[in-house]
């Protein structure tokens, strides 16, 4: 449990009473209530208001609403302030405005702005945590600390400069290992003193933002800056654990946010929380994909929601509203894949600057009326009847996908083979692919311990890191099944090719050689041909994006290209290997051989889906005391029926028995509580 | 009339013979009486030859120039050469050039090339003025003073960083009223010294151009650089009236050019002169449009067309020529909606540099032999012919729009709720539908006094500005007809949203509330459902790109939405107020619908159409001494007729009566004199 | 013969192996023995390596690589290694660093970066290339010297910005003479003073790469920095030839490559390199033409192939593989026009950085059981049969195209009268409808003697610099066939319009006068609608971008325009002129009537074609000791056949005789040897 203090899904969200006058807060009081809000998050942007110059901090306006807040049933997600800088800081301190991407020296503005390698920035924001976590620790409304927010974006000023070559001279130690691993004879590049290695950007090895000429030092730098924030993050948790040991500190996330290696971050949160601002046409299993891979960044845990709009954003490029129903059913996704929070971003709308389109509870015409208003405080009663039964369930899983940032960071940066690989996009291929056969999948990290999973998924292994393939090589021959794809097993974790074929460690395991990556340009298709009827998969597949040219070493061929001139040669193969079996998928196939390819799979390993799903139907599964709870959700716009067989329970939202076949509304959410 | 020496429809252009060698200039003066031209606009861009280095002015070759044309019967539109600053200047005082939206600070180069606040800048560009109309103000030829040159373009250098800072103390008075209106406390961006506060741009909180983080100082620079502009031209002016108190001056405007409010400049200028270069694929109704616009800015006073090219542009991306007898065309085009001046850029091709492509009334080839030259001089004894007949001739309008600078500059730097909104393209539906039904339209701006009108269109009025809504109200009190959209009565002129409820200060007016607005995305659709037949409007129209979800609250329902989750909500709304009608369009309906709409309003209030036009003819009025004088111009490439009814006259063009059905050649005018 | 040490057609390419350690030596030895290897270019990339401090130098490892290579009877292409400075030297001197288009000062990184105009840069590579020069001059295997690698990119620091100045004055004497040829006086843009003139960039007078205010400027700002690095390879030049005066020296071009004027680099050059990336989607006309470009650069010299990959690029969007046989024939395509080696980039592929996925002879798998080491092997193996038989045959042609960079600088930078025009392209279309005739083509440049020629083609013949347009009427008066198209003759070497009428000075030899030029927008079509049937020539073609409104002078209109208002202008002429005839194209036509076109011509003149060529297969010829060398090239998936009637010969490749209807497989390559 988040905190025992709590004991339900908390309910809240973002709140900010000093941007308003004093007659609004009797009003938000009396609305939160109706909201059955629990929880706000505040102080996340008020440094420039609590420490107006140097020496001087004015906390009172905080003091004053805790206790309303506290005296009115709301606990409190007490931010540390410190995700944008005062304006006075800049101005007396240019240092601790970043160097941007084009070496461009930064003013004071936006947010996300402070060099995270800024000795001034570290002073005081270490200051003011300290100073917070002080002043509340013994606070009853203190729930949870929340250090600055959605931590991002990267700084290459000369202060970073230097503290990225201490940090490269603590992980290479010598000048010469470093010249090896980055292999900088290649160009010339050769370094004699660590004080000539430059940050790689617009103004030295990179342009475009991910396009780069040396692989090595950029990966470095991305592992560097997300190290810095990182740094930053934890000067001010210390501070904040020194005060306050058992209150639990997070930091909120944001999914698949490129830039911050969340595995590394994750184990330094007390709690994963994060950010959920799905589009109207982001597909709902990539919300579920993030949801899964935001739980596993600690095995499993369950995580915060601590943001998502009631209705609609303002800084996507259409900011359609949320549909009726629509708010609640997300919130239930994020619940059915772990989260123990439903939160917003916020709880009432600004009348200025570049959110005030953002969506809140409360909306600018300032009343309950309204049906965004309405719709949340229907899911609030719900929340406060469902009580403490979710709380801490955990979901589990016996099929994962791998899912590394420093994978990715090296498939973007690579020069070749094809500009239109996105890693992110095949990794939701295969996750896709099991969400609508309605098997539970965990999102896992290259660290993550594979013998509780029968079959594990490593889509674009494209860097295999030191030990992993011999990890691999244990999970199968203790009989686990082990799929990965084209462009795997190339380089090292600093983007060196593994020499003598690829894919490189993997090449054993798989039991096959890729001699050759042929790319195809963006039309182009070429054909997966089953070589017999093998399960679901039978007959031919479109296939595309990159076609490996591969050779059986042992492994069995399963498919083969269907045209070209590599017609004949494998595209699918399985290669027994001590108890188990690791396939490898030569090319991206289409949605068809996805399901049937992973029907197969599960199939094969007596995995059952949760359920029997129709289209947009979603199905998902927390366990929590010998119980299951099957959280069935329907995205589509009409009623959908489920199946349960002889599997029936208490629908926990209704308390009605459902058995056989239920049917689930448009929009609508059935979560079945059963034996497990 | 603009300058009583010269009482006939100015007609020349810009001209430059210091770029040619003397033995050009003969045939140029040959040249200008085969066309008929009276006027030249000279020392354009002279700055460095006039004034080779700090204290040396040489203005002999101007002398000369002025000399040679008067006796030539030209008369001169003096320019004052400071549109761009010599070289000279830039390498000795660096200050004026200028510093870029991305921080860079600019080497000499181009035009439009200086900082507005920079003291030397203002200090050279003063003297030089003065010295000019010390010297030229009792010259016979000198016609009108033309400053500088086609204003335009930002400066973020540290000279107008505090200029900005002293611009703010004057407006806000105090930094805490100044935070208050930016909605400071929003990311916690408290300032609390003047000092603290940096041009908004790439390297504070903007990024592309009219993206903000903070609308309020986004705004606020937009009005500080554009009244900065003023200020380099209001020094001039001074200078110039100083010496030459009845000598009218202008500089040449560019009609929706974006980045300057020219309703303020207008109260400047005695009389608005402006450069027009439509495209061939922009809709003729947008030139109509523009010209209206311009006309508006001085409540209807005539203007001048300062430039046109005979031919071609050089600086579009496909420069099409215009087609035989479009020059002529769009030229009367001009006149009819109020230019007094037909003018051209420019009347010598230059031969190097960027316009040399450019069309000219003397190409390259340099003689009188050419399509465009007979053009020209056609058009030019066709001028002299009308003499004086239509000088100071006005433009009636009972309907107006409303367009506003300031508003566009808000709904371009909101965040949301979609980026498909263009407020110049919404403000021209209107126009068009108004066009194509033959009625004359005023373009007004908020400061624009309504009492004249019967019907004013504010399209997406999004910013209302203090005291416009009870203008509103009484104008509709008084029996006005007052059509507002979607998106409207949002903010206040700092972008503040005025709470309570959307349409804000509008509300009452209106007889509604909007609820939430739906964005949706670009090729989605909704309809307008009329619920019975109203006049012309009947059945289901299209409609996109936003949808306000509104509510009666006292407005008559006319149409509903046809699709999605608010169907059956009001898409257009009437309400009676006082002895007047405010109409309210929640979206942004198809043409039909526009058309159908207006035609209702326009009967309503009795306004009769110039003409019943058919497709490709454009109708257009102007009034002078109890005459009328009916402009038909015929954009078509086939002859066309239009109907006069019994109000028939002369064709002032060919001095023929004309009544029945008139015929307009291809490409043709006739422009029917008659009694009002 | 470019080294008569190795005297058959060169096969290898570079190798780095101070990337490796020295155990993969003796592994490239043996198999650069079973690819039958004999050349590598090595120390491309190695300045860091050899000099690692201003005064260490250390070769110590190329004196073994030259002996190692040499033991095992490969030769060296050897490369001065400036293509990139150390990064010790961009610490120690900052200078050495370009400052880039938009003004920023780069920091270390990537390759092309030295400053051409640094003193310490020009100081410090003519140290290294004159130590090299010293130590290998009379080493036996060394074959050529490769100075730097593919020059190229601009610099604008003060450094350029002071030897502009000093190159300008040297230009143009006097600070008038340039204010003249620059058409200063425009914008007010009059010099006093060398100093204040600075760099044309996006700080001063241009934008987005080739847009300008001032095209005098931006042109000879393209010439400076061309002559710049020149001077930088005449430096290393001077110093490798003061030790070696009989070995060649060259550096390797890159085509089309946009930004040298490489006809004044090949003046330098002993013999031109070039480096030959095609893409799968590349036209092989368009090889072919830039073979032909090479080789026209040195008035038909061969030259040397110095870089093509054996399989894929990295740098490319999508790197597909080369199809089997693809590469072979690639590499007889560049022999068939002109060159004597056959040389890849690389021969042993990186394992870092960003050319790792560049294709190589030896794989990352590092052995010889690929498929590209197979192709390489077996080419390897025809090479050495080959022997000298084709080394130093010319490449006879009647028909020549005119290309000039200057030209392509002109007609990219000029603003108007449409961006659509793409210089390159509409050369290619010429070349193109000639190649599919199997017509021999040179391509030459402004400066070639036309004299040896029948038909002289110079599509867009804007700049005609001083003495051109007499060279041509000498040509054609002396019987010539001179073919010029639409916005040609415009313009001075300054960019300054020839008054009096387009084209200018081709006015006379064309006897046309080009009266107007209108641009169509991209979907537009106008009709040349031929006024009889003229030989190949008959009925209606489609045209577009561009079309000149021309009148007869003397010319006989064959064709004119379909539609619009110049329907029936002229559309292409022809004018007899002495003994030739001068041809205008006024517009740019479809494929179809370039073929019919240049059909007629070159059957008008009696040139043959090489070959009826069916499509896809290309032809070209080499002649040498009076035989010819007829290659006939299947690009195509299938096999061809060529009938070549009553002149059959011997198939170098296989030595059997072929005569008549010859087969040739699917990408296959025959080589027909015959008497001339």
């Amino acid at each position: 449990m988040i905190n025992e203090k709590l004991p339900k899904i908390w309910y809240g969200g973002d709140y900010n009473p000093e941007q308003w006058e004093a007659d609004t807060w009797a009003e938000d009081d009396r609305m939160f209530k109706l909201a059955g809000i629990d929880v706000a998050t505040i102080n996340v942007f008020s440094w420039a208001l609590s420490q107006p110059s140097e020496d001087d901090y004015h906390f009172e306006w905080l003091d004053e609403t805790i206790d309303r807040l506290h005296r009115n049933g709301v606990g409190v997600c007490l931010a540390t302030s410190t995700g944008a800088h005062p304006a006075w800081m800049a101005k007396k301190y240019p240092e601790v405005t970043r160097v941007d991407y084009h070496g461009r020296k930064r003013k004071f503005g936006g947010r996300h702005n402070s060099c995270p390698n800024s000795p001034v920035f570290r002073h005081f924001s270490k200051l003011i945590a300290g100073k917070l976590a002080e002043r509340y620790k013994d606070h009853p409304a203190l729930l949870i600390w929340h250090v600055s927010n959605e931590y991002g974006g990267y700084c290459y000023c000369d202060n970073c400069a230097e503290a990225f070559r201490g940090w490269l001279r603590k992980r290479y130690g010598t000048i010469d290992k470093l010249n090896k691993a980055w292999n900088t004879r290649f160009w010339g590049h050769t370094f004699y003193d660590w004080d000539e290695i430059v940050p790689p950007n617009a103004l030295s090895e990179e342009w475009d933002g991910n396009r780069t000429n040396f692989q090595g030092i950029s990966l470095d730098y991305r592992r560097f800056q997300s190290d810095s924030l990182l740094e930053c993050y934890k000067i001010e948790y210390e501070e904040l654990k020194r005060h306050t040991p058992n209150v639990p500190v997070t930091t909120n996330l944001m999914g698949f946010y490129p830039e911050l290696n969340y595995f590394e971050w994750a184990k330094h949160l007390d709690v994963v929380s994060w950010d959920n601002y799905p589009s109207l046409d982001t597909p709902f299993s990539f919300t579920a994909m993030t949801h899964d891979l935001m739980r596993g960044l600690k095995q499993g845990q369950p995580f915060m929601l601590m943001e998502q709009t009631p209705s609609q954003q303002n800084w996507q490029a259409y900011n359609s509203l949320k549909r009726p129903g629509v708010m609640r059913l997300w919130s239930y996704q994020a619940v059915a894949r772990g989260a123990d929070t439903v939160m917003f971003f916020q709880l009432r709308r600004s009348v200025g600057a570049c959110e005030k389109y953002h969506g809140a509870v409360i909306e600018h015409v300032g009343h309950e009326n309204t049906r965004v208003f309405r719709e949340v405080a229907e899911l609030g009663r719900e929340l406060q009847q469902l009580g403490d039964k979710l709380l801490d369930a955990r979901s589990a899983a016996k099929v994962a996908i791998v899912y590394d940032w420093e994978n990715r960071w090296a498939t973007e940066l690579t020069s070749g083979p094809t500009v239109a690989l996105k890693y992110v996009d095949e990794v939701h291929k295969y996750y896709d692919a099991l969400f609508k056969l309605g098997v539970q999948t965990a999102m896992i990290g290259v660290e993550t311990d594979l013998s509780g999973y029968d079959i594990v998924i490593a889509p674009v292994l494209y860097m295999v890191k030191e030990g992993y393939a011999k990890k691999v090589e244990a999970f199968v021959e203790a009989g686990g099944t082990f799929v990965t794809t084209f462009f795997s097993g190339i380089v090292n974790e600093n983007d060196i090719v593994t020499l003598g074929g690829y894919p490189g460690e993997l090449r054993k395991v798989l039991g096959i050689w890729a001699e050759e990556i042929d790319a195809l340009f963006p039309d182009a298709r070429n054909q997966v041909v089953m070589k017999g009827e093998q399960g679901a998969l039978s007959g031919t597949y479109e296939c595309g994006l990159l076609c490996d040219l591969i050779h059986s070493e042992g492994a069995e061929v399963l498919a083969e290209y269907g045209s070209d001139f590599y017609k004949g040669m494998p595209a699918l193969t399985v290669n027994r290997f001590g108890q188990g079996q690791a396939w490898y998928v030569a090319t991206s196939p289409d949605a068809r051989f996805m399901s049937d390819f992973l029907a197969n799979l599960v199939a094969d390993k007596g995995i059952r889906p949760l359920a029997k799903v129709p289209a947009g139907v979603e199905a998902a599964e927390r366990v929590k005391d010998g119980k299951s709870f099957l959280f069935l959700l329907n995205h589509n716009a009409e009623e959908a029926t489920v199946d349960l067989g002889d599997r029936g329970g208490v629908d926990l939202l209704t308390g009605s028995q459902v058995s056989g076949t239920v049917a689930i509304g448009a929009k609508g959410v059935v979560i079945v509580e059963r034996g497990e």
